[in-house]
């Protein structure tokens, strides 16, 4: 029982080392920002940035454009859908494993911006809110490096 | 009476002048993303911006990244709030038009994503729902070049 | 074929029948509220109701509860995103139509406040945005017997 | 300083019972659905109400309507809106109390509907994310008697 479990845990390991590479290498605009993961399984995700200039929004106070905000909460939603629809699958064979990643997408997403971007570096964390077999929604939050929230999100994502 | 209105419009389209040349030269991450206003007066706003392989999300298929569509959403959205906030209140003095412009800032923000971002160009452009001394309502619409509608959405902006 | 056409064209409007009688009659707080269908079909929903002392929210100025222009939002949305799935499934089994009837479902809702609810009656209509085998995405708006825009709302829908 | 700060607290605890008089008494659709107080400060609000079959959306299954789910987030968080409202205006005229409670209003709400509505009894609560001078953000949940998690919600209010 042990061997068996372990075996399906190291396949699903493998499915999110996948998941996790193409999120932060095989996906242009996501290397323009630098995203870099701290965490991903089925039930959480986190994911951090530095500030740099490109990512300003507002030039006198320097503070991080709203569009990466929105763009660091979808990503840390969309992998966290796919993590736990992955999650219902891992013993699926490669090809409907592929069909379904294929699926995934955001359907919709609402981002509440609730103080100025301010800091050096920033992370994104995500947790399941309802998953299904075909939709899932996820709850987001963007931090600075002090733990400040700078924005909250909710994504609606298809998932098969 | 004619002289004294194309006094206040031509004050207004200095603004506007103004206001435009912010959005695309002073704000570092819609450089990155090349925007360039097509139009922008009190009730309507449109940009369009050429698609590059940095703005990719989806790499199998090189279809636009969410992320960019939320961001071209909340340009569109945000700089007609800020028109129209600046037709209000073209007639008070630049301190108080500095003051009230340094407030206006994206509240919340909804997407709905309803088709694949395929395209060379895409163009956005937003109207306004609700336009009060310190919050308002706009839609928003991308398509892409042949006028195929890409993405949905409504931002609620403070404006005072 | 047209004989085959009109079947076909009959059942849908049978089923569609249903669906206004269980959305009127059948469903306890409508009944309350007192929503009656003007129109319904594939592309396009509306609904009306008239003020009654019960829907107040403001009691002050008597306007219309927001409670109840997010329930004929929903309503509305929720109607248009049935109408459309039995239209793609209108030569499907009883047993099957039944199935993907009791799936559907509201999972995310919006609603913008524009203008205060003040009216003798309200229609709402809406329109669909997205239509795919699982998820629906509508866009709803509520006005009052004047046509002035109260509030608008999107909507997204299980739909099988 | 004790006995001031004391008089204070006292000026708002009686802002407080006035607003949850006027929430549960004085608002006819609040009745209708019969909300009670739990609980209500600066901070957080708690509400709940008991089904009954006027409340039922799916017949079926006897489940709780999706607009009684609204109107309970929407009806929490702006009055916790209002109350972190009064808290920063507790020493103000009863004129300006009056006259900023009366532009207190929903902007715009998101309902997420994450499980089905089944209960004999249902709670829901909120919390201040952002509470501006003009503009308060909050979170909002609704559970069945037994903690289940039914719905949550994010609402913009208007605060002056």
């Amino acid at each position: 029982m042990t061997d068996q479990f372990e075996e399906k845990s190291e396949k699903y390991q493998q499915l999110l080392d996948r998941l996790t590479h193409v999120f932060c290498h095989k996906i242009p605009f996501h290397n323009l920002i630098g995203f870099r993961f701290d965490e991903l399984n089925s039930e959480s995700c986190r994911i951090s940035f530095d500030m740099k200039p490109e990512l300003v929004g507002n030039f006198v106070h320097g503070m991080l454009h709203g569009g990466v905000t929105a763009t660091a909460l979808d990503m840390v939603g969309g992998a966290l859908a796919a993590a736990a629809m992955l999650n219902k699958n891992h013993d699926a064979s490669d090809e409907e494993i592929a069909r379904k990643m294929s699926k995934v997408g955001t359907i919709d997403l609402r981002v509440d911006y609730v103080r100025p971007g301010k800091g050096k570096s920033f992370y994104a964390n995500s947790r399941i809110l309802r998953s299904g077999n075909k939709v899932a929604v996820v709850r987001m939050e963007l931090h600075s490096e002090d733990d400040t929230l700078v924005a909250l999100g909710t994504g609606t994502y298809m998932t098969g």
